[in-house]
């Protein structure tokens, strides 16, 4: 070998009898976004196996109405992840679902006007009746009636709503109940910014006043960061669920807890670097923030996440298999969360 | 003229003595997102001549650290907008900035490793220095505890700490500031995901329990709503304050409240229609819903909004001159918003 | 069903035991790039089926040192294409690997003065050695000065090339010998924009002169679509490659043959619309100038092609199995090409 | 100043009285791609300000159509750029308007099927009459059969061209009748994919015989940077045109010239480094490979090209003024290229 940058010669990938994990490896020899799309498989695989690791999935975009809603289940499910921050619109869509309502395979080419007439909307090329939200509508406004009045950080108002989403009958391959079921937090840091927050204020319009507070928030999912042992980190998109999860490395480093940056880091996104956003923003750049650990696996994949979620959860059962991952167990009971590790 | 397709040619600009605003003009006659950055340009104009209408803008990205701050300003100043939802970062940077501190000229290609031995914060090319945000951290958490406790929305809490940053001679150019001293309401629909939501929480660590509360803040945009003549919407980026404003259609339409969608829309992305999430789609995606009127004049621009905003607030400039804008006034004080136009 | 939008509800996909083809399937009832990624498969898979038809791949993009040889050989060794249209730079990477040199698994973050100090080239996140190219350059300019003086079109070039490449002992994965063996013609319509062409040139200053005649490539394409049923399209990027497959129609328009457009168009590209130009623009766009035939199926995927190259493969792969597909057979050895269907 | 990461804050724009030269010095202190704009500016600026450079322009997308042919011609006429290398689209859009038909401003919202039936095409949101094409293709086909029969490189058949249809009245702004004028070579590497080819290829089954010889081309581009003190280049997109001019420097460097890469390098481009193409690709990577010189001044501005053409241009022109440049001149009629500048 001439020199250091020449260890590994490209394997270009033949075409074969592969499962989709065994394609998935073959990928690795290849490069681009290919191998980056590889890299985030073996990277989670690899963090999937650690110990005392607590996992956070960041989810953004119109992931449940374009399909990924038992992904994300599944994923929550076998603990292929331990806390999920969405935005509130996922979370919606996916309670709309739970209560028997659809989405509808559309097209982006469709006129808005006559959509707008026959009471359709439009989410790029998937179609949803307007009038059918407003079962979820209710369904939140209605239940949001019946609560106590206290202030409930978004993971308390969601395990509940879950609780009662089960109750009702709503689906097994919800989100909302799949996480209610497994002890999975659920964290909604914009929650006002969606149709739940919409249920929440036309509910206390009519006297019924819940309150989200969202500093609590803050802190719960910071307790979370200092109790765990190491943390990994997958976003799907960016956004505010994607910094929310950062700045917990912020915050803990303010309150002078040395917990020195997520373990892993992995990102599915469309955007890019050079916007200077968030969203886009590079690992790297994150490190010099002290979010990101310097030796942290890091791997950002640009790519849609409704190709990359498919192949990547279909490869990451492959390789896990039956297996029974080691998840964090929460207790929320006393004044500070404990976490224990299996 | 032998088709209706066929109405105007295109008129190749020239390279002449021309100001900003004449440039912007002459590229009305060309295509693709030189044209359209014309032509939000001409649209903004037009609404700012209009009647009755309050133009709310969304602001998301890193514009504060990339030196947009005194643009904003300058367009609530001279109320080219009348409310601004914002991420609470760049609220953040600009109390930063306010209070003294600076950002700095920095290289997307520096080694994020040295970078955090030395302190030093990346935001793409821009450099800041952590510790300096100490600074405004403190201002935040020492604040919030003199504060009587009650449940602040954002608009109400923003408001307040303007009036003290000023008192504390806070810089003229902060957005901030600008927005207490020309009551221009400032929503962070997202508070508790940035350094101020970090600020209250760790006072409340401290004992200082201050509530914002975001449902509320749900309740107050969806008034301005209600009371506005027509409504114009100016996004920067997408995001959380993009869907904040466009979803106050949708409760209005929840309430019975036929305010038939915004009548004007700009938007200036990076982001791109085909990826499916609310940041990048069309306006006319928004028409199936009924955020947007079929008829409004509707501009998406795809450019980095730190080439548009400078450009855009030029031609406005120019265009606007002097003439003070009928800008609408809000009274608060009673159960329900009341808007006075001049 | 309330209305005529609302036709198919989605299919959220499960993770579950299943192979690429079948995964892919199940895409269909997704939404976004995700279902267009099994969009462009079930359409490929429609059109392999289809009697009478020519399909011209178009290939852009590093796709040789990102690992893609093995793939675009096994469509060609399966004939899941008639025709490739390359850069240059692709066929000259592929010469090199098959002469035995390879390419390295690099990092897109590696420090290039460093590199360039070790003679080392970067392509993203792939390495090769600038030496090595050495080899492929002299097996160019010294095969090329063997030629009798005559003008060749790019087609005659490539396949005397790969017959040479053949008799060397060029490796069986090579897509320029592939392509010889199985008759499928390599169109480089860009020749002189890459090393084959410096190669030509190099040799030409040693006074051995070899003429490619591009406008020969015009008319030898043009008669591929002349004498063609059906033409389908599969574009891997966009470039010169896609124009160059595209303008065949406008050809036979002005000839005032009615071919009528292409009949299936699929596109692999992470460009977009709104830049305006050849390679992102849609297929619609295509529509309007006779491009594409209206009734076409049309699909374009936004996705790195080197996700959706090992993707799309092996699915095909999948689904059409050993049957022998019904390619066409050319035969240029009288004034016009004559093509037979099997 | 704490540490050396921190020389320079940035400095916010204001909105005040300014010329477009201003504002771009203005943007110089901001972040992202408005000051990347700026900074193309500045180094554009320096570069015309220095001695014995070469100015290479490549120029891919749509320009011509989208308006922007006065400013390629003006930076033409006034020396801004030494030579250019193009797609044959844009020059034959560019003798299509010299002809004195018309681009037409349309939208990307229109009915490409209608459109198409009535014989418009659309480029976004640009339409043309198919059939007004058809003068452009005549003109150049019988032109072409006016020739005598030689091998013409792309340079010198755009030359006569240009003074063919300077004879027969073409408007000055044309940039193929500037270049005529004033001297500047134009080369199209991929002169067969386009209209121009074409007509080339339609005026060959007519009996007409004209060859342009590419690899002369890449001969005679060769001999420009051989001869060139310094060079600089300018990339409006990327496609063959950046690479064909990027590849002298690995030409020379095979032919044992050590002229040690471009010394300022420019490029407007809607792409991304991480799809891995060549388009997309930093500077940085063309450093490892020699193509650009490691101390040069590299500036890469992700924007549509019709946003910054304008404003670059006004500039450019307001910082050089009346100022003549000292532009090489070129003496073709020996064996090898001399240049001589002012």
């Amino acid at each position: 070998m001439r020199n250091k940058f020449l260890q590994h010669a490209t394997r270009p990938v033949d075409v074969a009898d592969r499962t989709i994990g065994q394609l998935a490896d073959a990928m690795l020899g290849t490069g681009f976004q290919g191998r980056k799309l590889a890299e985030s498989i073996a990277a989670w695989d690899e963090m999937l196996k650690e110990k005392d690791t607590t996992i956070f999935m960041g989810l953004t975009g119109a992931m449940v109405p374009a399909g990924m809603r038992r992904i994300v289940s599944y994923l929550i499910q076998h603990r292929f992840i331990d806390c999920l921050v969405s935005t509130g619109a996922n979370m919606f869509h996916d309670i709309h679902e739970a209560l028997g309502r659809k989405h509808y395979v559309g097209s982006h080419l469709a006129d808005d006007e006559e959509l707008f007439k026959h009471g359709v909307d439009r989410i790029y090329d998937v179609f949803a009746v307007e009038s059918e939200f407003r079962t979820a509508d209710h369904f939140i406004a209605d239940f949001a009636s019946t609560l106590p009045k206290k202030d409930y950080s978004s993971r308390e108002f969601m395990s509940i709503l879950g609780e009662e989403l089960k109750r009702r009958g709503g689906d097994r391959d919800s989100i909302v109940i799949s996480a209610y079921e497994n002890d999975v937090p659920i964290f909604i840091p914009a929650l006002c910014d969606s149709s739940i927050g919409i249920g929440l204020m036309i509910a206390r319009r009519g006297g019924n006043f819940v309150n989200v507070d969202q500093i609590k928030d803050v802190d719960e999912i910071t307790q979370m960061v200092e109790a765990s042992g190491k943390t990994g980190v997958v976003y799907v998109g960016g956004g505010v669920p994607k910094n929310f999860i950062q700045q917990t490395e912020v915050i803990t480093s303010i309150l002078g807890l040395d917990v020195g940056g997520h373990d892993y880091a992995i990102q599915f996104t469309a955007d890019a670097p050079h916007w200077g956003g968030l969203s886009g923003c590079t690992f790297d750049e994150a490190v010099s923030w002290g979010k990101i650990s310097p030796v942290a696996k890091k791997v950002q994949v640009f790519v849609d996440a409704t190709i990359a979620l498919p192949i990547v959860a279909h490869a990451l059962r492959e390789k896990i298999g039956r297996r029974v991952r080691k998840a964090p167990a929460y207790d929320w009971t006393g004044d500070k969360l404990k976490i224990k590790y299996k």
